[in-house]
C-alpha cells in the first residue's frame, strides 16, 4: 500500500509499505478515506521528536472503513465507517479509567508516533473499542477528520481547561489551526469578549471571520496596552497560549486577569520564565494537558447540530498521491492562506 | 405618586401613595422608569401567598434612576442609572458570603411582598450597594428590566442547576416567560438538543422561533414516547421544570436519562409525587431554587456582547397609568399573546 | 462445587453445582475466598427482585484468587488476589466511559442478579480487567471484602453525592450497614456535626463508637426538634437516607437546611411525597445512585494508609458450609447485633 | 497607646501611638488581646515592601473585644469577642463579590500594611461586618489567632487550590509555619502519603508529629528520588510550595505526577524557571493565591469540633510589652525551635 514515511531529519517519502496485519485480538485494520496533515508532523519531520524512528508512517488523524477486527473487538465490525482518535486508549489502566488516556500505560499518543499511522491506505488502530467512534448517517466526512485531534485539542487544553463562561474576556494567542479551533470551541460557552493575537494579518482577516471580536497583531508592542483597554484595565478572565514559545507564554502572564486562567496549549521546546514575584498573589491557575480526546462524543453532537462548524478549519484537499504536494501547502502555511488540508485515498 | 396597591385577594388599584424615603442608611431610593409584571405577582392577587399585606405595593422588578442614597451607601449616587434585582442582598449575613442571597437574613425576595415594590413612581431599595447594578451606557432599558428576575430565574435554576453542557439534550417543561427565559439562557452552552414540551401551541411556535430544536405539544400523551425517540430510547441529559405543577414535574421523572438532572424552576403549590422505587437507582440529581441573582453581571455582560436577547421576550408595552391594562394582557396571557410586559413611568 | 442457590421467594439452598468455567475472552475464573451477604440477598429472597430467577446463585461481593482467564484478559493472571467489585464494567460502552459503569449496557450490578454470584467456591467474572482490583500484599482479607460494595455505596451514593466538606452538619438516617459505611466515610472529609438516626439504641450505640458527634433514636417523634436545635435551627447541610422509605425519606426533607443535600442511598420500593410546595425555594440538591464503584482504588488507598478502618463494618464470621447460619445471623440483625458477616471458603 | 512600629528598614520599636478613632462609619475599633508575628512582618522590616512606609504599625492578625462601632455595622456591637481577619473586605465590589477579597477594591491585605496593624493595644478595623467573625463561646483564644491568617493561607492556597482528596500522595515543600498550617488542614482530607520536606530536621521532626506520613530532609540531593519511591514512580497529586523561592518551585515541576497539581503558597521575590517543554504534555496545574480568608467560618467549626487543632503551632508565648523579644525568637525560628509566637496585651 502507499504510506507517506519519515525517513529521518528532513526526509519524508510516498513509498510502497507492506499493508497492516492484526496483531492483537483488540486492534482493528481501517482503510483510509481522509487524513490530514498536523502540525506534529511537521515537528517530527524537522527531527524535533527523537524518539520517531526513521521508517515511521506519519500521521494521527482520519476516517476510514473498517477493513477488519481482532476476536477481542466487540463494538465494531468490518464495514463500519469511523472517525480515528489521535489518542489511543486501552481503556483499563488508571489514567484510561481517571478519564486521562493521554497518559494510557500502553496508548496515548502513539499513532504515527510510535507505530505506523494513518497517512496510509490502511492502518493498524490498537484498543479499537476504545480508540474509534462510528460516524453518524449525514455527516459530513470532512468535519469528522477534524474530530481526530484539532478540535478536541483546542477545546479541552483551551476551553475546558480555561474554564470559559458566558460573559468572560478571553485572549488566544495564536491564530494557527490550534489556535482557531480553540477560536471555534469557545464559542460553545458565549464568551463577551473574544480577542485573538497573532503577527499575522492574513489570520487575524481569519480570526475575524471565526467570531473573534477583536483582534490584535502583536508586532507593534502594544498588545498588553490594548488588552487592557478592552478589558477595563482588568486584564483577561482566560488567556490560551496556542502558540508554544517563551513570548506568548510571557505575554499571557502579562495579560491575565486576577483570577484568571492561563490555558497553556501550545507545543513548547523550551523553559519559560514564570513570574512568580508578580503573580504568587494574583489568584490566578496555568494549566497544560496534552488533548485526552475523552470529548469526542460531546464535539461530534455538537457538530451533529451544527452548533460547531469544523469545515471552515479547511483550506485545502489533496488527493493521498499528492501529499508531498500537501506537506508543502501545510508547511508553508502564512504563504499558502493554509490552515488545515484534507488528504483523500480514493 | 402613582402606585398599584395589592388591596387583598383579587384586588388592586393604581392609588396615590407617599413617595418612599430613605429608612436606613443604607437605602437608596430610585425613581422608576420601567417595570414589569411577574407571575408571582398574579399569584399574590389570587392570595396564594398570604404573608403579602393588603396595602403593599407590587414588583420587583425595573429600571430607574437614583433620586436619594443614604449616607452608607457608598457605589451609587444620585443621578445613577441602575438595574433594581429582585433579590435585595445585605452582602454581610452567612447566607450572602456564601453566594445564596435569595436567604439573606434581611433581604432575599422582599421588594413587592415584604416591603412595597417596584410598580410606582419611585421605590425604596434597601441594601442599595448590593442590590443595584449600573446599568452601562449604550444598553437598552427593556432589555435590561428582563435582568432583573426572569432572565437570572432561568439561568441559574434551570440552567446552571441543570448543569448543561454542549451536546446535551435537555427538555424544557413549560414555555411560559420562565421556561423561555431558560431556553434563551441555555443557548448559552450550545445543547445539541433543545426540546420544548407545551400544552398551547402558540408558544411553541415561539419556542421554536426562540432556538428549541424540537417543540412537543404534550395534550396528546405521548410526550415521552416522543422524548425517547428524540433521545435514542435514553430519555434527556436535563429536564427544566418551568410550570410548577405534579404532572409536569412528573413528566420530568419519566423522560429524565439515567445520569440526568431535572432542574425545578417552577413554583410549586402541593407537593409531588417522586418515584424513587424507579429513580432510587437511576443516578439523578433534583434541584430547587429561588434565584439567587448572582449571576446578573454575568448575564449583562451576555447581553451587552449581543449573545443573549433578552428582547426577544417582550410582547407589549403600557404606561404605568395604564398599569391595569398591563395586567389584564399579562394575564390573559394565551389569549393575549402575552410574554412580558414593560411598564413605562414617564 | 459448593453454592448457595437462590430457589423462588423465601427458599435457598447450599448446593453442589457445576464449577464455574469461561465464556468469554474477557472473563476471569475466581477462587473465593472470603464472601459476605448484602441486604439486597435478603431482598431477592423475599421475591422483591422478580428479575434473579430461581437457580441464580446468589452473591456480588467479595476476594479470591483468579484461577484461570481468557486469552483477552491482559491486566490478570492466574494466581493472582483480587478483589471483586459488585459492578461488571466492561469498559467501552458510553455510560463506562462516563464513569457510571452502574449503567453499562453488558454489565452494572449483574453478579448474583443476572449472573451466578460469589457465594460460592468459584464465580465467573465478566470483563475482569474492569471489574477486578489487585489486593496489595499486607491487605487484610476482611477489610477488602468491604470494598466490594458497602464501603463505596456509602461513600458514592451518600458522601460524594452529600458534598460532604469540612466544617459541615452531616444527618445519616439509618444506622444499619450501609449507613454505617456512610458514617465512616463521611469522617474522611472531617464534618463538624455528624447526627445518626435510628429506631435501634444498640445500633445508634455503634454509631457512636463509629464517630458519630449525636445520635438520635426517632422513635419519640422530636427528631426534627432536635435536630434543628443541634443546628441552631438552620437544619443540616446534608442530610443521607440509609433506609428506603418514605418516612425517613420524608424525615431528610423536613431536616435539611437552605442550600443544603439529601444524598438518597437506600433501596425505595414505592414512590414518596417530594414537598416541593416548601422545597421549590430552598435552593436543594436530591440525588440518587446506583453505585458505580469507581472509587474503589480511591478507598483502596485510604484502607491502606489506615484512614479507614472497614474491619469495624465485621461482626461475624462463618464458613461457606455454614452460610445458612451466617444468612440468620445476618437476616436477624438486630436480635444478633450483626452487622457484616464474613463467610469463608476454606 | 502601645504598639510596634516599624521606623524603616531594620527598625522597629515598641512606642506610644495614640489610639485609633472611627473614620468610616463602617468602621470598629478593637482591643486587642492576642496578636501574632508573620513571616511578612519580617519581610516588611527587612524592606521588601516597599510599600509600607515608616511609622506603620505592624500586624495583621488577632483577637479582641469591639471597643467602639461606626454607626453604619450592623453584626457587631461594643463588648464583641471577635477575630480579626487578616483580609478586610468591603463586601460590595466584584471581587469581593466573586468570592476573592483578597482583591478587594479598598480592602485586601491592608492591616499591617497600607493602614496601621493588631500589634497594639487597639486598632481600627474598617469594613467591620465584613472583617470580623464572632467568637464563639467556649473557643480557645490562641486557637483563634490561627485563624486570622495562617490557616485559611495553609488551607485555601494549598489544600483548596491543591484540590487534596481522600486516598492522594501529597508533598508539602517547607515545613515552617505555612508549611505546618497546610499539613494540618490537608489532613481534614485524609490523603494516603502525605511527605513533607525541608532542610531543617527539626522542622520535619515537628512534621511527622503533626501527621506527615514521611518527611524527607532535601539537602542529600536524593529527594526526587525518595519521592518517587514512595509513589511507586508516579509522583505526587499534590505539591504544595510553602517556601517561595525557584529551587523549591523547581522541585514541585519534578515530584508532580501527570494529571497533578502544584499549589503555590509561598511568597516570591524572583521569577522561577517552569519547564514547559517537560511540562506541556503532563496535565497538570499550577495555581497562585492570595489568601482570601473566605473559609474562615469553614475553619472555625471544624476546630470548634476538635477535627482541627491549631494550637500545636503556638510555642511561645509573650506579652505585649516584650513583642521585640517575640520578633527575636520568631526571626530566629530555627534556633529557638520557634513556630507561631502569642503576642498578649494584658
Amino acid at each position: 500500500m502507499k504510506a507517506l514515511v519519515y525517513r529521518g531529519p528532513g526526509k519524508k517519502q510516498l513509498e510502497e509499505m507492506p499493508k497492516p496485519t492484526l496483531r492483537d485480538s483488540t486492534d482493528a485494520v481501517v482503510r483510509m478515506i481522509k487524513t490530514t496533515i498536523c502540525g506534529t508532523d511537521l515537528h517530527i519531520l524537522k527531527g524535533d521528536l527523537p524518539t520517531v524512528a526513521p521508517g515511521r508512517i506519519l500521521g494521527h488523524e482520519g476516517v476510514g472503513i473498517i477493513d477488519e477486527v481482532g476476536a477481542g473487538v466487540s463494538r465494531f465490525h468490518k464495514g463500519d465507517h469511523v472517525l480515528i482518535s489521535c489518542i489511543t486508549a486501552c481503556g483499563k489502566c488508571e489514567y484510561c479509567r481517571r478519564g486521562m488516556p493521554s497518559h494510557c500505560e500502553q496508548g496515548g499518543w502513539i499513532l504515527g508516533n510510535a507505530i505506523d499511522g494513518t497517512q496510509a491506505e490502511f492502518v493498524r488502530i490498537p484498543f479499537a473499542d476504545t480508540s474509534l467512534y462510528l460516524i453518524p448517517e449525514n455527516a459530513e466526512e470532512d468535519a469528522m477528520v477534524m474530530l481526530s485531534d484539532i478540535l478536541p485539542t483546542g477545546y479541552e487544553c483551551g476551553v475546558l481547561n480555561g474554564c470559559v463562561k458566558p460573559g468572560d474576556a478571553v485572549a488566544i494567542i495564536g491564530a494557527g489551526p490550534v489556535g482557531l479551533a480553540a477560536l471555534l470551541t469557545t464559542q460553545l460557552y458565549a464568551p463577551a469578549t473574544l480577542i485573538v493575537i497573532d503577527l499575522d494579518d492574513n489570520r487575524l482577516i481569519v480570526a475575524k471571520q471565526f467570531g473573534a471580536t477583536e483582534v490584535i497583531n502583536s508586532t507593534d508592542g502594544k498588545v498588553v496596552e490594548k488588552v487592557m483597554f478592552l478589558t477595563a484595565g482588568k486584564g483577561v478572565d482566560v488567556a490560551i497560549e496556542a502558540v508554544g514559545v517563551a513570548a506568548t507564554f510571557g505575554l499571557c502572564q502579562e495579560i491575565i486577569g486576577a483570577g484568571g486562567r492561563i490555558a497553556n496549549v501550545g507545543v513548547h521546546g523550551t523553559s519559560v520564565t514564570l513570574h512568580l514575584e508578580k503573580l504568587w498573589s494574583q489568584n490566578i491557575t496555568i494549566t497544560t494537558r496534552l488533548v485526552d480526546a475523552v470529548t469526542t462524543p460531546l464535539l461530534l453532537k455538537t457538530v451533529m447540530a451544527g452548533k460547531l462548524k469544523p469545515n471552515q478549519l479547511i483550506t485545502h484537499h489533496f488527493a493521498l498521491d499528492d501529499i508531498l504536494k500537501a506537506y508543502d501547502t501545510f508547511g508553508n502555511a502564512g504563504r499558502e492562506h493554509a490552515l488545515k488540508v484534507i488528504v483523500t485515498n480514493q
